[in-house]
């Protein structure tokens, strides 16, 4: 996919997630040859790794980092923090701060990873809180949306520069000029904004960015903003009610197409158009959220991720490594912000 | 569908909706010929509706209320409540303040009923601020949640009021004698809980209700509680962002299935299937949401609802007013609020 020569270098996780290496394993092995440009420094348990990759690895694309503890996907974030210094998700986040690669990848617990990396990497200068971005899916293309749990309670000013942020990323890896921005709100007039949301939505009507107003939920899905600002409680529970109200529409659809003979056969005739449905709001394509605004590339796989998902993870790392998108937000944020580092 | 032999009165705002007499008037006559136990006050331009309705309504069952105004669908709820005292909305109201109905039913704006209802009717004693309390399907069955977006930022005592009143109308509507309320928050355990969601959470663990703790976005659809408790910015934007995701759904799915002569063809065959599978998650059927903790039964009509749509509004305020879920959820709060009245 890319035509440049210069190699990527990213550091993984092996031991996180539901599934750790049997996932994360065959997840690398697929990233490693697609992307040939890509670089894996895969962290976890030495012999474990071993068994798992050597067989069909690429020898002089894949470096083992020993690491000899595991944060559990149950764990306090402030244990795994305090007593975990040698788990995979800390080393892979040390090799980063290290600079011994631009990028990492972690399926491991979210809490445990944003706490570990904040410490680790800290923030970038004039950002106060990192935020989870993903990318979701619409009937034609896709929208960004941020804070999607990390935060709960963003003031304004917080609320402002995950607008900064989030409209950096999205001009930097889609080479949008002016990403249009909107703030999530809801829409009954008499109860429409809180005063944090009032106080935000000024904060960006007045600033460079190409910000719209508010947008409501059903804007998620289906409006037309490229990058959408909310409180992480708010994200959160957008995203998981989507996921449960897609996992229930697969689950009836899957009835009925059981129900009797005939619709056995309607299923096995409409079974490619089904399919080519799947495929287009296939969430394992847009697998990989990032925590963003800290001093480095960190993605966060999704903790049921399988193989592929897994390696999609790996390729927003490497797209966002390769695109030097911390220095990018970094001097749109100091010129934004006139800030002096 | 009822054995009993009383009617129930229910007044009805025919000019609200996006649409107002086009559809409320086909809804009412629906909901006439399917509950014969009911009577409807029809509110609205007495011409408009001598027309719509005299052909083929049963004259016995149905009394036109005339009114000389109408609440637009943008009007700010100030505006309505102070300038609007002949709209249909209003006599509607009053009608049921007056004790002439039963119950009332409107598709008008949300912003301006919930403030003439609560002007016209008062909230319940023990009640602060009245929700927007609203059935969702799941995979088999359904859940009751509040509120929709009524209030934004509720304090603990307003969160653990919905959790009362909602447990009072579940059990009530349902039969179900211990209804499950679950409180919804964000998952991650690093920023698990507000210090709001905390201390409702903890409101609702030391009362009689059958509290199972929290639950998350995916709960909603794909859950088990019976009962779901969230401030109304949270919920309001839960609920539109499934209403976006359902909307892509539907173009990307038809998109599919028009796509070639083949696609086209399973199309044909898969329709039947298709046809159930949207039966079973119409939202038409779960019209109708309920303005709860008011003295008297106020029902919410989708201002898109259709004439199907708008009749099960019709039958949801019928229900509530022939279970008497005004005096139940009263007695309900006496006794456990202990309130003298």
């Amino acid at each position: 996919m890319s035509g440049t020569s210069s190699l990527i270098r990213l550091s993984v996780d092996m031991m996180g997630g539901d599934q750790g290496i049997e996932v994360t394993a065959p997840g690398l092995l697929d990233a490693l040859s697609r992307y040939p440009d890509l670089i894996c420094h895969a962290v976890g348990d030495p012999e474990q790794l071993h068994d798992a990759l050597s067989p069909s690895a690429p020898a002089d694309r894949l470096i083992v980092v020993p690491s000899s503890e595991v944060v559990e996907m149950d764990e306090p974030p402030a244990s795994a923090l305090r007593f975990k210094k040698d788990s995979s998700m800390r080393v892979a986040l040390n090799q980063l701060s290290e600079g011994a690669v631009s990028g990492c990848v972690s399926a491991g617990n979210t809490g445990a990873l944003m706490a570990t990396a904040r410490f680790v990497l800290k923030t970038l200068p004039g950002i106060d809180r990192p935020a989870i971005i993903a990318v979701l899916p619409r009937p034609a293309g896709h929208v960004h949306m941020l804070d999607l749990g990390a935060n709960v309670g963003s003031p304004p000013e917080v609320l402002f520069q995950f607008g900064l942020m989030g409209s950096s990323l999205v001009r930097t890896l889609e080479g949008t000029d002016a990403p249009t921005v909107g703030l999530l709100n809801v829409g009954s007039e008499e109860i429409k904004g809180s005063d944090t949301i009032k106080t935000a939505s000024d904060m960006l009507k007045n600033s460079d960015l190409n910000y719209v107003g508010y947008v409501e939920g059903d804007d998620i899905f289906n409006g037309d903003v490229d990058l959408i600002v909310c409180d992480g409680f708010e994200g959160n529970i957008a995203l998981k009610t989507s996921e449960g109200l897609a996992q229930m529409l697969t689950k009836v659809i899957r009835e009925e197409f059981t129900k009797s003979v005939f619709s056995k056969l309607a299923a096995l005739i409409a079974k490619p158009v089904l399919r080519a449905f799947q495929a287009r709001i296939d969430h394992r394509r847009y697998n990989g959220a990032m925590l963003l605004g800290l001093r480095g590339v960190v993605i966060k796989s999704h903790g049921g991720a399988d193989q592929t998902s897994f390696s999609n993870a790996i390729g927003a790392a490497r797209l966002a490594a390769s695109k030097n998108l911390i220095s990018q937000i970094e001097s749109d944020l100091e010129a934004t912000l006139a800030l002096a580092d």
